[in-house]
């Protein structure tokens, strides 16, 4: 099982994470992406559900149109994993690809 | 444009609409749909966004693993009209063919 990040970790994984950010209260990053339109948004989170399927390694997200909100955090672990860095970078680049502002 | 639905037609829809209310403080129907996994809640979502692609109209969703939240208005009406009582019934059907619970 993936172990929770120690706070010198967490530190550096945001740091290099640019535009994630911790979630008020609790151990979990978060991060905005805006899209051209809602087929844009749409594929994108298609890219990450099959990243996200084959790490057996879930977001939790919030779609409205062509904005998605996702938050990582590790339940099992209860808090951050190094699971959460590499889905999140995977996320960074998908985005990247489907033009995200 | 859709036109807001009257007081009598949002109580006619509700009632038609098993398992969808109204969203606390805001003229908006939200449901909840629970899945046996990721993968059949995410190809629900996709049956949906196809659906809502067509439509014009889309949906404000949250997906937490084999949960998804779909809340529906209408924001160039300023609340609910018709497109979200017919979103509403083809979400329906869309999760009871990807076996929802």
């Amino acid at each position: 099982m993936a172990t929770r990040l120690t706070d010198n970790e967490r530190a550096a994984a945001l740091a290099e994470l640019t535009g994630w950010s911790l979630v008020e209260g609790r151990e979990a990053i978060t991060r905005r992406f805006v899209f051209a339109d809602f087929t844009a948004a749409f594929g994108f989170m298609t890219h990450v559900a099959l990243m996200a399927e084959k790490m057996d390694h879930h977001p939790e997200w919030t779609n409205v149109y062509r904005t998605v909100d996702i938050t990582l955090a590790t339940h099992d672990a209860g808090g951050l994993t190094g699971l959460d860095v590499k889905l999140a970078r995977k996320i960074d680049r998908a985005a990247t690809a489907a033009g995200a502002d």
